[in-house]
C-alpha cells in the first residue's frame, strides 16, 4: 500500500455496510469536501448505463459537488425504475448530513441485474460518515474493489502559481475493463482551484491518455465513471482557460495520477501475470493508431501468446490485418522491448523470436508497431489473458 | 465419421508431406476434378491476406478450376516474397499431372510467418496423386485440420430437374474463427452444372447464413478460403440464375452442408464444451442484428459465464448496451432455451435464472434476444469460452 495521501479540502471513509453477497469486506465508500467543490464526470457510453449513472450525470454537469458516495457488491444496473428510485435514495442518502442529493455524485460496482440493498446503505451512513478522515483515502479504495486483487490509490504533488498542489486518486478495475471514458469506477480529487468547464475538459484529456487507453477484455461495463474534485483549498488562482500554463501543470500532474490507476487496473486484469504496452506509431491519425492498438490488444489469440511468452507476431499482423484501415503489410515493422522481429512485413527469424520471448516473460513488456503510415502514436495499456481469467469468470456469482 | 459420401466428377485425397512440424499426420490434401468445373472462391478480407489467397483469388475468379491443393502445418501468411514464390509454386506443383496453375486453387493454414516447406510438398505430390479416390474425402478433411479435435464432412442428397444431385463438403475450423467470409479453409462440391457467376452469388448466400454466421474468438485469420466447385457431372440444365426455383433448390442443399460445417467448427472452437446459437429478434435490420449478436458471441465475459452455465444475463445486456444502436434496455427480452429471464429489461429473478441455467448445463443451448425494435433477424453460431482455450492457444508453438 502507497504512503498515505491528504488533499486539502476532502475526508474519505470506507466501511462495511453488509452490501456484497458474502460479509467480511467493506463496501461502502464517501469522500466529502469541506466546502462545495468544482466537479467533473464522465461516464459510460453504453445504452445500458447503470441507474446511478443516469442519477449522477445531471449533477456531475451542474459543475459542483459536495459528496462522492460509491458502493461495491452491486452495479444496480437493468434494475428498472426499482434501480432508478434506489439510485435517488442513495443520492439523497446525505441529507441528515446537509449534504443534498444535487451535490452528491454516486456510483456502484458488482453484479448486474440483482437489485441495490439499499435499507442496508441507508442504514450504514451514520457509521461512515462518523469515519471520515483526511488520510482516509486507503479505506475508501478498499471499499470499492470487486475482482481486483488490491486497493487502487495514486497520487502527485506540483507546484503551481507557486503553491504546492496536490493530485490524488482512487479507481477499481479488474474485468470488464474496455472503459469507453473512464474506468469502471474511479475518483480523482485536487486542491488547486479550477472552473468546472475547464475542469471537465481536464478530466477528458488526462482519461485519453490514461483510463481510455487500457483495455482488459474489450467488454465496456454499465457503470464506467470518473470523477474529478477541485477543492481549490490550496487558494491558488483559479484556472479558467485550456491555454494557460497553469493548466498545462495541472493536466501533467492529474494524467499522471490516472495513468498510474490505469496502469494498475490493467496489470490487475482479471487473472493477467503481465502488464502490456501496445504502442502504435507512424499510424496515419491518433484514431486509427488507438484502432488498431485495440483490436491487437483485445484479440485473444494475441492475449494467450503473451501468457506464453511467445513471439507469435503472426497473430499481431493477422490482427492489424482486420482493423480496417487497408495497411500495407510490407511497410509493417514489429519489436518486442526494443527486440525487432518483423522489418517491413518480413519476420526476422527464430532467434530474434527467442530473444523477444525473453523479455516476454518479465511482468511489463512493450509491444512496438510501426505502420510507416504517417507519423500520429498512441499507447494503450492492456494485460494477458490466462486460464484464471476463464475460472474467475466463470465462478463470479457463485 | 460420417458415412463416406461420392460426388460424381470428383476424387480426393489427403496424405502426410512432412509439412508439420512434429511427424504422423497428413498435411497435405488434394481434390481433383475428371474435368474442368466451374468454381467460386471467397476469401478473407484481411489486409495481410496470405501468399496462397493472393495467388488464387485471380484463379477463382476465373471460373473454372481443375484441382483444390490444400496443406496444414503452415499458413505461407507474411511471408513476402519467399512466400509468394511458394504459393506460386504450390499452384504450379500438378503440372506434371497435366492440371495447370491457372486451373489449381490453394489454400494452406497453420503457423503465420513461418516459411512454406515447398521442397516437401512438391515431393510429396506423386503419391498424393496415386492417392486419389472417389471415396477419399475424409483423408481431405483429415489432412487440413490443425488444432480441430476431428476432421469435418457434411453432404445431402437432393432432387434437381428430376435427377438426383449430391452436395459434399470438408471445413477445418477451431481458432482464430470469425471469418468475414470463409472459414479457416473449406471446400464444397456438386456435381450439379452451374454457370460461374450464378455459383458465386450462390456460394455468398450460403456462407452469409453459415460460416459468416459463426465466431469462435473474434479473429479473423488472414488465410480465410472457402471454394465450391460443380462438376456438372449430373448433367441437370446449367442453372443461369438465381430467379430460377432450381437455384433455390440448390443453394438449400449447399447452405445445409455449409451449416452443419459451421456448427462443427463452432462446436469444435479451441477448448469449448458448449455450441451457442446466439439469434437475435425484433432487430431494425439484419445488419444490426449481426452487430449485436457478434458484440454477445465475443464478449469474453458472456462466452465464461456460459462455461458456467451461469444466466448471467446482465452481461449480455452489457454487450447489447455497447454495440452503438441506442437500443432501449426497457424493450428488450431474453430467454434461454425457453426459459424467459428477462422482459423488458427487468430481470426474471432467481428462480427463472435457475431454470435457464439448467438448460445451460446442455452440450447445444439457444440465447434467444429479441430487441423491440423492428422485425429482422438472425442467428449466429459460437461456442463458450474455457480455461483450455488459453491453454491450447499459449502452447500452440511450443
Amino acid at each position: 500500500m502507497a504512503d498515505t495521501v491528504v488533499v486539502p479540502g476532502f475526508r474519505w471513509a470506507g466501511i462495511e455496510a453488509g452490501i456484497r453477497k458474502h460479509p467480511g469486506r467493506k463496501d461502502l465508500a464517501l469522500l466529502v469536501a469541506d466546502e462545495a467543490a468544482t466537479c467533473a464526470g464522465i461516464f459510460t457510453k453504453s445504452d445500458m448505463a447503470a441507474a446511478p449513472v443516469l442519477q449522477s450525470r445531471p449533477v456531475a454537469a451542474g459543475g459542483v459537488a459536495r459528496a462522492v458516495l460509491m458502493n461495491a457488491g452491486c452495479a444496480n444496473a437493468c434494475t428498472g425504475e426499482q434501480g432508478a428510485e434506489a439510485a435517488r435514495r442513495m443520492a439523497a442518502a446525505l441529507e441528515p448530513h446537509r449534504v443534498t442529493a444535487a451535490e452528491t455524485l454516486i456510483a456502484s460496482t458488482g453484479v448486474i441485474g440483482a437489485p441495490l440493498k439499499i435499507d442496508q446503505l441507508e442504514a450504514g451512513i451514520p457509521a461512515l460518515w462518523a469515519a471520515l478522515r483526511p488520510d482516509g483515502i486507503h479505506d475508501f479504495a478498499d471499499a470499492i474493489v470487486t475482482t481486483d486483487t488490491h486497493p487502487k490509490v495514486a497520487s502527485r504533488t506540483g507546484e503551481l502559481f507557486g503553491r504546492k498542489v496536490t493530485v490524488a486518486g482512487v479507481a477499481k478495475g479488474a474485468g470488464m475493463i474496455m472503459p469507453d471514458m473512464a474506468t469502471m469506477l474511479g475518483c480523482i480529487v485536487t486542491d488547486a482551484r479550477v472552473e468546472s468547464d475547464t475542469l471537465l475538459e481536464l478530466l477528458r484529456r488526462a482519461a485519453w491518455v490514461s483510463f481510455n487507453a487500457t483495455t482488459v477484455d474489450g467488454d465496456t461495463s454499465t457503470n464506467d465513471t470518473l470523477y474529478l474534485l477541485a477543492s481549490g483549498v490550496a487558494t491558488t488562482p483559479e484556472i479558467r482557460d485550456v491555454e494557460e500554463p497553469a493548466f498545462g501543470i495541472l493536466l501533467k500532474l492529474v494524467s499522471e495520477v490516472c495513468l498510474d490507476l490505469a496502469k494498475m487496473i490493467a496489470a490487475d486484469g482479471e487473472g493477467a501475470t503481465k502488464l502490456v504496452e501496445v504502442r502504435i506509431e507512424e499510424a496515419y491519425s491518433e484514431e486509427e493508431a488507438d484502432v488498431i492498438g485495440r483490436k491487437i490488444a483485445n484479440s485473444p489469440l494475441v492475449k494467450t501468446a503473451w501468457t506464453a511468452a511467445d513471439a507469435n507476431w503472426g497473430r499481431i499482423m493477422g490482427a492489424i490485418g482486420v482493423a480496417g484501415f487497408h495497411v500495407d503489410p510490407s511497410k509493417v515493422s514489429l519489436s518486442i522491448d526494443g527486440v525487432d522481429i518483423v522489418e517491413k512485413g518480413v519476420g526476422l527469424g527464430a532467434e530474434a523470436e527467442e530473444e523477444a520471448s525473453v523479455q516476454m516473460r518479465k511482468p511489463r513488456f512493450t509491444v512496438l508497431v510501426r505502420l510507416g503510415r504517417g507519423d500520429a502514436s498512441r499507447s494503450l495499456y492492456t494485460c494477458d489473458l490466462t486460464a484464471d481469467y476463464v475460472k474467475i469468470n466463470a465462478d463470479y456469482r457463485t
